[in-house]
């Protein structure tokens, strides 16, 4: 924490805020500028809020320094964390898919689970282009009460009839406690959406989940909060974090969202966790979708979570930003030849 | 929804989109330009999504034109909706706190509790004031999970001590299901929070609850997007819900959130709901409190909830923002003046 | 400038750090801390860019500290900045309005000059109302090349007429050189556009002219890049300026700006320049005016910007946000009730 | 233009809403639905401004819907509009740089010309690295009028040197009326700044310019403002505006701006114009810069703007976003391989 004072902040002043600090069992450190004085202090480990002191007669700001993250930060582990996800298959075949390191993932489905027949028809088509898990809601955040909500516990079940018979790692969206005690027994990868991304409750149950936690950005949350976030998780004892970046709402009118790809870099620079980019949620617009996802790979993303549907103008949810499988396949194909420009693996 | 054709689109483009709208069961309306042609839809009671038509050939855009929500809008019900909170007191006492139509409350206390003493100390303060409502946190959502997270119920038990000897109603948060059950019990008004505006499952339970609900709008909420959250609440059967302004997030760095005083009138615009205004989250800093409070009366806002703190530079949380009692007086002199400017009373 | 080095960072790395920052001519203080190291840097006159320290191996971040405003400052004028705008009349009368202070100013008048007896008839009733200053456009500056871009110095004639008749003090924009040497000749108040609010050479222009400046808020400026503008013209020699929101740039959508009312407490702690509110472009809507131009003066603001039209479904730009003469003069009535309230008065 | 009335409007609203937009010379639409009506409007040119009907009784919302933009859009011009320019050398060379279609072009150069030693050192540099545009600023934007503003036409006097030692095509900013003139003469591009995207006058004088026009995004400019402040130029003449995105302003905190890589493929949708990407502004940080490079180019850019800097800790602008030579020569290596994976080529 750094304290500035007022130019014309008097001696006794600083004093005062130096000596308020020294109660707080801290440590003050005056450093005298030629137009006025900062103080510098150390010794804080987070619990006390020092913000107060901003109240004190003669000062004009306190600038914290110290990131309040531990468990995410590269300062705990330099090293880049690969997330194994063990993929269906005979006991012992050993079949995994990696996300992080040198390693890029290709996340591909629906939006939600509406049918077995569509669930297996688009399945088909992404396991044909070369992914290996698999995406679909059985439960959906809906702006309004009206709209549909997901099949709730039957699409859990459409989805483990998809990963015996594809082969796929499932990946789908839990929304509160109860639905995140199923969503654990039938998938591999649990999904918090980003309206959820401070619903502190159901971070710490994830936290205990014995399954990798994919956890989108929220809405409007900094770099901080999105890795406070993800502190929580961690915090509790699940280690295997995906971060995912889907976009952030700005004032920008001809987009759902504007997809910030620039935070792939900040999180590679502060967290060893890996990071992926959802570019469907991130544009909300189809024609945007293959143009966002090359970008998402070639900034460095670790990899991409897509929808894709083979009758987008009858999907229930989000048909005008999924793609076609024809389309999905152009994806793959050009994502790969990116990741290789940057000496990296699609699996 | 009304969709806008490319001027070069062809007379067979439009007609397909007009057979697909058809075909879905609605009703279009091609309206001829000298430019382009626009294409009218009607008959849609919400459950289409017809952003898929945005992909069709020769389509260059698709405009929604009704509003998602229903119980909320002054479609349904033109009056203004007044929420009335019993107080404590002997049985048919009769003594109650109104918010809406000509009715503005403040609601005072600290941003936590943190002890009885606190507590006791800041509710007589308050009730000195002339403040009939109690604001206190026993559960608290917080950025980092290292930081003091609110004592739970032993926090709701001083709440209802308060409660039984200042005579104060008790509004407090409800972070998740487990919470909400507590605090329904305690409570006079239950808030949910900016971060968990959009936790469907919360506000649905919050639906069934039978006590008032304060909704915080979430920091990135579009105006509909909030409506729609209070309109979740409604559709369980709790009519009873205040709507609560308390800063959005924008590029600005020199106050915590941007308090958007403008959704006020345009929430009278368009529901009859009513809405507080909160100036202490609104700005983050103690010396824009007091000047923001002042003006949330004065745009027509039904009523504040403001953080009130004896010690400030004690607080466990939010001890930046929180005012000092003797502050908090002339806060209420001048908005009781402002108030009566409107042709309104601050009970 | 504060140095935030990395928590594993060597001593040589912090050496190294010292060692550039000395070499700049500067002086470093490490502030050694539990887990990281952060170097307090003083002496800097603002000539010298140290962002580029960031880049240094074992550093973070950097925090600049000190604000770079030098005149508009606090620190260096203590007192309010207080306006005084001369009237037209007999030579001697000694008639001005005050913009600082505890004095507060409303400038009322259409968007536009459109023609001698629509200037007239609007001008006739802000006089009514008991308003001495008068806003109107004679050069307009419009998102599209093919709107109404103003009458020009035609339109500045029409305004010295509505000076010398209704004794009004002119208040009208200028959008580049050749404009502000006319706009110069014929008002009292030259008003810089929040689209040019980094026209810098416009701005230095502004501060060689021998009249008041009113500069708006840029749509997306921060508060130092707002103090930053006036101190461009400062720095060429005119002290004599009045700031202005008129809202910024969000993600909302149901307001055309967003008015950030808590930019006025921040200036008034940082700066002794008067600041107003224009609650007409902050709002975009009729039905928003009234509100926000009481919660603008609530909030402590120096004065008012308000568009007033009599026929403003006839006008030639934004009648959407123009008022009745009527509204305006409930308007005023309400804005002078809660001037005193804070102790001001409104001329 | 769309007009949605309320749901409880009268009929008797209605037509008259119908009867004043008659009366305007336009022609009205009713479209009758189950809840409201909405009111399609047509034949507008574009010179009336119809948002006054909002204040109409019995009307929520004015909804516009054509396009104010016509020479820069894609239903003028189908095919995509490659800028060309000529580089320096013998009489008839006829060597030129293609800039849109299947070209991509990058433009290397330090933020600000310091010198004629930096200029060269740098110019060779970035003309060894395989790159035929070379920037460089003369003339400098900057917040503070204290800050280093260029040199002015010594500056540009170095880089007409530079043009005809390496052969290199130059782009240089523009600020005013006074720099344009000068910049025309010596630059083959002249580029207009962010904060003037909407100085009017300044594009009025560019679209009479003989040279290309580099038209950089606003902070918070709209994909439609971008667009018309295009068409300001275009209206004057000058049809050689190639488009530039270099990040936008959001609450975003760990970037100086957010790159909005998204408006590539919207801008290729609506307008025939070319659109480049620079990465340096658009993240402020060197460790970005790269790949955010990659992204644009993957994204679909036309090509890429980039500050490059030997001695950034020295240079006296925007040293933290400048990456050095080697970093550069990565920079071209990797987007050419990523604009041969969309079938493009960089020039």
């Amino acid at each position: 924490m750094l304290i500035v004072m007022q130019a014309h902040a008097t001696e006794e002043q600083v004093r005062d805020v130096c000596e308020r600090v020294e109660a707080m069992g801290l440590k003050a450190h005056p450093i005298p500028g030629s137009t006025r004085t900062a103080i510098g202090i150390t010794g804080n480990t987070g619990a006390i809020d020092l913000g107060i002191l901003e109240s004190l007669p003669g000062v004009i700001e306190c600038i914290p320094v110290s990131k309040p993250y531990k468990l995410v930060s590269r300062d705990v582990k330099e090293d880049d964390t690969v997330i194994r996800i063990p993929l269906p298959g005979p006991e012992g075949s050993g079949q995994e898919v990696l996300i992080g390191g040198t390693h890029v993932a290709v996340i591909g489905g629906p939006c939600a689970i509406e049918s077995r027949e569509q669930a297996f028809a688009i399945a088909e088509r992404v396991a044909a282009a070369g992914v290996r898990l698999f995406r679909g809601g059985a439960y959906k955040p809906r702006t309004s009460p009206y709209s549909f909500q997901g099949l709730g516990e039957p699409g859990l079940e459409i989805l483990a009839e998809v990963r015996e018979r594809f082969g796929l790692g499932i990946v789908t969206e839990a929304v509160d406690h109860e639905s995140l005690d199923l969503v654990e027994q039938y998938a591999d990868v649990i999904q918090i959406g980003a309206r959820n991304m401070q619903n502190f409750s159901l971070l710490r149950r994830a936290g205990r989940a014995r399954k990798p936690i994919l956890l989108k950005r929220g809405m409007s949350a900094t770099l901080d909060e999105f890795l406070m976030a993800a502190e929580y998780i961690l915090a509790e004892g699940n280690y295997n974090v995906i971060l995912c970046e889907r976009g952030v709402r700005t004032f920008s009118d001809f987009t759902r969202n504007t997809l910030d790809l620039s935070v792939v870099p900040a999180v590679k620079r502060r967290s060893h966790l890996p990071i992926i980019v959802d570019p469907s949620h991130g544009t909300g617009r189809r024609h945007k979708v293959l143009p966002l996802a090359r970008a998402g790979v070639a900034v460095g993303a670790d990899g991409l979570l897509v929808e894709v549907h083979h009758q987008p103008d009858r999907a229930l949810s989000d048909g005008m930003q999924s793609i076609l499988p024809d389309e999905f396949e152009q994806l793959m194909r050009e994502v790969q030849q990116i990741a290789a420009v940057l000496g990296r693996n699609v699996n």
